[in-house]
């Protein structure tokens, strides 16, 4: 049995085991390619390089860390499924990842998820199980509940080495594709699961390059958790369009990995939208606002690496028609 | 001295030469990746793969073109510069390949070029030489006389078979990154150049993958030309918001390539339109008209390939803000 998987889902990934994921993964996995603008780069006084991460399968990293999850399943597990829960882009990860491996798939979303997204996450077959987003607990409840009724193994967005070792991936392929000494990775962090995954790895290959967490206003849990050495939740009532960057607290392994390794940076709502117009204009490409955090960092100059090399990770690209139009149209100039 | 560049450039370039300039380029290329989406495929009812070139260094194709001309150069000639003229897209490929080689370049370009073309061609510190577009032939002779005055090379955006050779670098990427059989790819087609360069590579190593040049109404020289035998021009006065597919002849290097080898497709700009929501949406791309139009073709159903698989080219992303967001804004589902 893989050691990953048993007896403990709790030990933090190594870069080995990242490494070992991105080899069992390259033929599923979109290598996703690294982008530079000569314009951006005299702008920020640094060689700044975008991973364009929005264009993994289900348009974000989830991908990975689904895949390296669903992949670990032995033949018994897979043929009894597997059970997630998600507000937004793991859903679709896992349920493309359950469809390329043939497992079945129940995602539990909120009852009020946009129609789109349900489809998107119904074409790949999933069947999707609704919860209300109002009643705290409420979805891992019933995630216990089925995977005890069904037998089905639950998959967790964060929590989990071998998720995260899938995310891990994105820095592992960074470091193939980049031989250059890397003065620092920014990293759009939500509950810690990304930044914990390459942090695992490049902590490790690449020591003296700097990694930051980079966190929207009024969800910065994981920049002050950092900051106190213990993990802090945020105060209620926050608003951002980073819909993807919500969490309230540091997810527990992920902190584990993070702490003492990185250090966290914050930005505008303003800022974000700002660096998905500049995305779109000089790496043409679509990126979510929570996507987009760790080059809006880059372009408001919050890591002095003047002169070095900078990789930013655009991590996502699930946004709606009409919130995209709206952003571009903000400040035409 | 290299055989491309004498004693004739109007020799069809071959797929050795394709394969050679992308083994010499590689350090400065993106590696286009392959996108795919399960939605699409199954609307499509065959493997529909995107090519996405809009992540190219400038936002397209043309750079490979520029750059494998560029590279081509002697010493003596590098140190005397180039001049060329582009209404569009080469104008920004050629100015970022000689900043690249450290070759000095004029570009010719029609006086109404939006500011922003001309900041994104300044910053990489070509010098801009206005031309009157009213004026036939104007842009030529001023090329002819700066080449002759300065003892720059010329560097034209088509009809050379380095530049050919180069842009064909998109096609033999593709089969490196894809071993199994396509059954079509279809390429934006404006005077043929991107297509010719795709078809030296491909007709010679994959005989049995059929190529079509797609065109935007109104500007189907190509379709007409390859279906008669002959160069065939467009009648004046027909509009596209396809803005890089505006030319109104095949042009005479890319017609001799394609002649016998491919077939042409043409698309209206509203299912041009549609694609470049459905490219949004399904692929994450940004993608200009002129860029979209085979992947509009291949959403209509115009290729016959039942359970095969398609190649799309996305060939370019320069398109400005504002009219992107009227198109995402123009049919919201």
């Amino acid at each position: 049995m893989n050691p990953l998987l048993t007896p403990d889902l709790m030990q933090p990934p190594r870069a080995d085991d990242v490494v070992a994921a991105l080899d069992a993964m390259r033929p599923q996995l979109v290598r996703t390619p690294l982008l530079e603008s000569a314009e951006i780069n005299s702008r920020c006084g640094a060689r700044v390089i975008v991973k364009a991460e929005t264009l993994q399968h289900t348009g974000s990293y989830k991908f990975r860390g689904a895949t390296n999850r669903l992949r670990l399943l032995d033949a018994d597990e897979r043929s009894r499924g597997v059970v997630s829960y998600s507000t937004g882009n793991f859903a679709q990860a896992v349920a493309a990842a359950a469809k390329a491996l043939g497992v079945s798939a129940k995602i539990i979303v909120p009852h009020d998820t946009p129609k789109v997204k349900l489809e998107r996450t119904r074409a790949f077959g999933a069947e999707i199980v609704f919860y209300d987003r109002t009643v705290a607990g409420q979805r891992e409840a019933m995630a216990q509940e089925i995977a005890e009724a069904e037998g089905r193994t639950i998959v967790p967005s964060g929590n989990d080495a071998a998720v995260l070792a899938g995310y891990g991936t994105v820095g592992a392929e960074l470091l193939e594709q980049l031989a250059e000494p890397i003065g620092a990775i920014l990293v759009p962090c939500g509950s810690g699961g990304l930044t914990s995954g390459i942090t695992a790895c490049v902590a490790e290959k690449r020591p003296s390059t700097q990694i930051f967490a980079v966190e929207p206003e009024g969800f910065d849990d994981v920049t002050r958790s950092l900051a106190a050495g213990e993990r802090l939740s945020n105060a209620p009532g926050a608003k951002t369009m980073c819909d993807a960057l919500t969490a309230q607290y540091p997810a527990e392994l992920p902190f584990r990995v993070l702490r003492g390794r990185a250090r966290g940076l914050v930005v505008s709502d303003a800022e974000v939208a700002e660096a998905m117009r500049l995305a779109f204009d000089h790496f043409h490409l679509v990126v979510e606002p929570g996507g987009a955090v760790a080059l809006a960092a880059a372009l408001q100059g919050r890591v002095p690496v003047r002169g070095g090399t900078l990789v930013v990770i655009a991590s996502g690209a699930n946004v709606d028609r009409s919130q995209f139009a709206d952003i571009l149209r903000l400040n035409l100039s």
